[in-house]
């Protein structure tokens, strides 16, 4: 799509960074608005985490399930009215059973782990894992090499899920860290659907647990400034709260800038356009007075129809930006 | 426990050698009758199979539920009332599913993988589990190698579980083997546990896939050959059939010598005494006339009670016996 962006028709494919809850959402009203086969989800993959030798990918295993319809819808993650009933034989067997990982869950993590073992890629197997589990999108991880989130506490550098569950968010925050980032290659199948996208979003998810460990792998950052789609990200923060997850608390424990300003500022020259809660007025007009477009709308996703809403408008939002991103305003 | 073997008190440490279903009604047995840590069972390993990656023992594991009181008692093995969310979700994932895996079951599965890739050998991880899941043995793998029985059939050579659960013993088979016996070394574990024992008793199991494999291990046969215990087999086979599973066929098969005179041949200078069903009058009349002691009982096992019943009765005869094997009556 060639510029200039703006009195273009809704744009058809689309591919969205996400994280896990917030991502899952987000996809789930763009796959619900976008023709089959047109929306591609670049996963992070910073939150991956071996559980007795199997690889488990929580961001990417919500988004197979919310797209596929099995989510917990209640708690936002895991299977539906999935049983624990090997979490209750590893508890007896003495193993450490704080991450709830459900039975059918339990069959994602030992096909994927079986499958990386036999050779296949990340990538191959996700996307495999989406298509067969009847996912409404392509999932795909933003690499397919070993990228974990690891936080500078008070008690020392910890692994994101023991910090996340294994401890509720317990330990005072002081630096974050993606290691394996920089040696990190970015996966081919995630840097085609970004080349090709006509819109690429960022979804409201954590931009420093979930969307900047994406764009911390070499190439990623580089091909959506390069990319000919618009970029929109949309703001994790309604009132400067995170609707699920610590990102309040976390942008409190290293000092940032808060607020969905805050988050517009941080994702600056990556960005087209921002979507903002149409009640942060204050951030709607600090983000217009950077010379960012703004889409003031209802960015609360409670459920699927808030979800399709919020997709709708992106779409119907997205032809009338200029390219601003790297930069120079267009 | 010095020879002559007659005259003495019952025996109290038992090393049962055993494969699955009828090891497992065999240790159980036993298990109620002596004494809290008398009874070690020395387990085949022949029918191990890598499943998505996953290490499955499944006499092992047998071994385990039975004891521990979580066994599916209608089928004789796996975990009563045990799920299968797993297993669909892996089917939907288009892995084969053929091997019925449930949710209770892979906990086990996953657990004793990951100690094992941990460095842990399969006798501390075995042994592990039987305690914590409360079995009331000792239970052991012959060897902590990789040895797998093998099936030369009318379709070429097979593993075991494709064999018998996959193609549910359809292919006639033309030879066995016991792929890594040569080169395996057998467990310590259980080498201590055949030295130790007071009396060793071969359970009424498959002797071609469940007892032989475990016989085929350097150093465990001639250590119960060395052994002060004395040495008792149960007859797999009553009115000429196995109770369960595919033995009568095998012989068939192979033209090997029929009924439970067969067997006591085929044990020969193994074994000082042989339990035969009290209806199998001829091999009763056979056995004997090969200069054998002969338990002429009600071997059948049921269920516990019965399996019970069996146990007092091989304590009680177990110190009649002779040293006999090694070709030379004492």
């Amino acid at each position: 799509m060639a510029t200039p962006l703006s009195g273009k028709p809704a744009p058809g494919r689309v591919a969205l960074l996400a994280g896990g809850v917030g991502g899952a959402r987000m996809a789930e009203g763009l796959a619900r608005v976008l023709p089959a086969g047109a929306l591609t989800v670049i996963a992070n993959v910073g939150d991956d985490e071996r559980f007795y030798g199997l690889h488990v990918s929580p961001d990417i295993d919500t988004l197979i399930y919310t797209l596929s319809d099995r989510i917990d819808r209640a708690q936002g993650w895991g299977v539906r009215d999935d049983t624990v009933r090997a979490l209750d034989v590893l508890r007896d067997l003495g193993a450490p059973t704080w991450m709830k990982l459900g039975d059918a869950d339990f069959g994602l993590h030992i096909w994927r782990s079986w499958r990386l073992s036999q050779g296949a890629s990340l990538s191959e197997v996700t996307e495999a894992a989406a298509e067969r589990l009847g996912a409404r999108a392509r999932v795909l991880p933003a690499t397919d090499d070993p990228l974990r989130t690891r936080l500078l506490t008070d008690r020392g550098w910890m692994d994101f899920q023991p910090w996340f569950v294994g401890q509720r968010c317990a330990p005072r925050v002081e630096a974050l860290a993606y290691e394996g980032a920089a040696a990190a290659t970015a996966a081919p199948q995630a840097l085609d659907a970004i080349t090709r996208a006509e819109l690429i979003v960022i979804a409201p998810s954590n931009p420093l647990l979930s969307i900047e460990p994406i764009l911390a792998v070499p190439g990623l950052r580089a091909a959506i400034e390069a990319a000919a789609a618009p970029v929109i990200a949309v703001s994790p923060l309604i009132g400067g709260k995170a609707v699920k997850g610590p990102l309040a608390r976390l942008i409190a424990d290293l000092g940032l800038e808060p607020g969905a300003a805050g988050i517009a500022a941080r994702y600056g020259g990556l960005i087209d356009g921002f979507a903002v809660h149409e009640s942060d007025e204050a951030d709607i007009a600090r983000v217009r007075a950077s010379g960012m477009a703004v889409l003031a709308a209802d960015i609360l996703m409670p459920g699927p129809e808030a979800a399709e809403r919020l997709a709708r408008a992106l779409l119907a939002f997205a032809p009338q930006l200029s390219r601003r991103r790297g930069g120079a305003a267009s």
